[in-house]
């Protein structure tokens, strides 16, 4: 007689921890090879965004964190577009099958995929010799040519941001110890901060806000000052920003009131996930208000202008700043 | 005035090696957050695959052979599920920005995306401090409903698979030194193995014929038993397969006639990137009729049949061979 070996370790780990969570009939089940995704007449939006331990997340992060950040960074590029989520496949690359990991994990992705309408309908998982990876692919849905671009800014729409800038850069500087943990409040700021970077809230109730308003939009997770950086090249425009107008949290304008750290650590620091966008004058009344209805904190910071130069941040009295970086950069 | 960074590291090589291959309209260039991918009244079938250093290929394997092996085990996919390819995103974690590893890469990439018609999307590169990875999703088109699954097979169905299953595992060997190297005829032979290996040849070419005439089918990735014994147990099924007539390379049969390695070594080792499907028995002849026409070689190795056991592999004496591994698992 064959021999009968046992399921395979990775299907075993598949069927455990991700086959209850894939429960949308794309998936299939996790028993094939492939994933589904239904024609609507929409045009898909694809995003694909990678996290790597020691890069994107600390070792020794919460794993439900490492999931909703994962998914979430994602989800956020689909907001920014103008798409309406429609589910997402992942890698994960793993250096050993740990259940104290993988459950809850699989988890808060399923938490995730359930809260923010975005299924999970297959993956990879293999196993590396070294730091945990995460790369999802996430899909939307827009009708056909509505995907918001980066593209579309003219001088004089006005520049505006979801929610509050630099917590996220913050928190990660509270976990790294040092001067901003030393100084950052009581513990309920930290938690804040912290929370900011490990827990981004994706701006999906925009997403279609976005889409009946914005000339241009991306989400902000490189930095503010290199992400409106990177939109108004695309775009052929320039920008004026207004630094004293950028949204920030308590904990951070405590910090810098205090000079614990520079407007630069704020605007330059990555992993916000808010978006950002310019909105066309003579939308931005109609625009505040169907934001202020699904609940999102919106805010002008300035104004497109024509040019190519890059964008100037003006500080409270009227000076330009200069800035030594814009954003995060891999290389 | 503001200062004038160079423009971020990430992007400039994206902007130098990427760019040039994303020429497809719904990438925008990669110039934006996300791609789109145009409604056509198809269902999207959506596969996702991917490779590490050291785990799915040598550190010292050339980057055109790891691009081109990266797409390729997607491309597999695709096809197996009757899927014509209609495009890819592609997420790299690197360790640095290596011109020389980089150029070569990008441009079998884009080779290989012409070759096939499946155009680079978009993607994320992400830096890492361990091993080299490459996590690639494609999508491809099938009439509604009509993606081919695992879990079709029915008893009396014959069971095929598409070109030579092993030589992929052999070449592996043959790269890691040792008793295959030594053994392996002439450099030709190592050459043909160590190529098998390296570049897979996905059967795109048999998509449309397989979602025509298969009642079940996947792609040979992690070896053949492992892979028949998925396919029987998501289908329901057994299966009696017979040895003699798994399909091998001459150099394959070279080295399974002088003993160096045995026939477990051809159908648990993994990388075939081969079709193992199933075909109701009065459509076999039409469907090895319409595979020859494509010019892909397909070869009847048993039968599909009632129960649940495990599938039987059965010598040339008649016996029935207990094998101690299906196939390669990462856990």
């Amino acid at each position: 007689m064959a021999s009968a070996p046992s399921a395979a370790g990775e299907d075993s780990l598949i069927a455990r921890y991700f086959r209850p969570i894939a429960t949308n009939p794309g998936a299939f089940n996790l028993d094939d090879d492939a994933a589904a995704l239904k024609p609507s007449g929409d045009d898909i939006v694809v995003t694909t965004d990678a996290i790597v331990e020691g890069v994107h997340f600390l070792p020794d992060d919460p794993p439900d964190t490492i999931a909703r950040k994962a998914l979430r960074a994602n989800l956020s590029d689909l907001a920014a577009k103008g798409a309406v989520p429609a589910g997402f496949v992942l890698t994960l690359a793993l250096r050993n099958a740990d259940e104290a990991w993988l459950k809850p994990f699989a988890a808060a992705l399923g938490e995730d995929a359930t809260q923010f309408g975005c299924p999970l309908l297959g993956g990879d998982t293999v196993s590396t010799p070294g730091p945990l990876m995460i790369s999802i692919t996430a899909f939307g849905r827009v009708p056909p040519g509505k995907m918001v671009h980066r593209s579309g800014a003219k001088p004089g729409d006005r520049v505006m941001v979801t929610g509050t800038i630099g917590d996220a850069a913050l928190g990660l500087a509270v976990l790294r110890g040092g001067k901003v943990h030393a100084a950052a409040g009581d513990a309920a700021a930290r938690e804040f901060l912290t929370s900011r970077y490990r827990v981004p809230q994706p701006r999906v109730a925009l997403a279609e806000i976005i889409r009946e308003y914005a000339s241009a939009a991306m989400d902000v997770s490189d930095g503010l000052a290199g992400d409106l950086t990177k939109l108004c090249g695309v775009s052929g425009v320039s920008a004026v920003i207004d630094l004293e107008s950028i949204p920030r949290s308590a904990a951070a304008k405590d910090l810098l009131a205090r000079r614990i750290v520079g407007i630069e650590a704020l605007i330059a620091g990555g992993d916000d996930y808010e978006i950002l966008c310019t909105i066309p004058e003579d939308q931005v009344e109609a625009f505040a208000q169907a934001a202020q209805r699904a609940g999102v904190p919106v805010s002008s910071i300035g104004m497109a202008v024509a040019g190519s130069a890059f964008p100037k941040f003006i500080d409270g009295e009227g000076k330009e700043i200069a800035l030594e970086r814009l954003s995060y950069s891999h290389f």
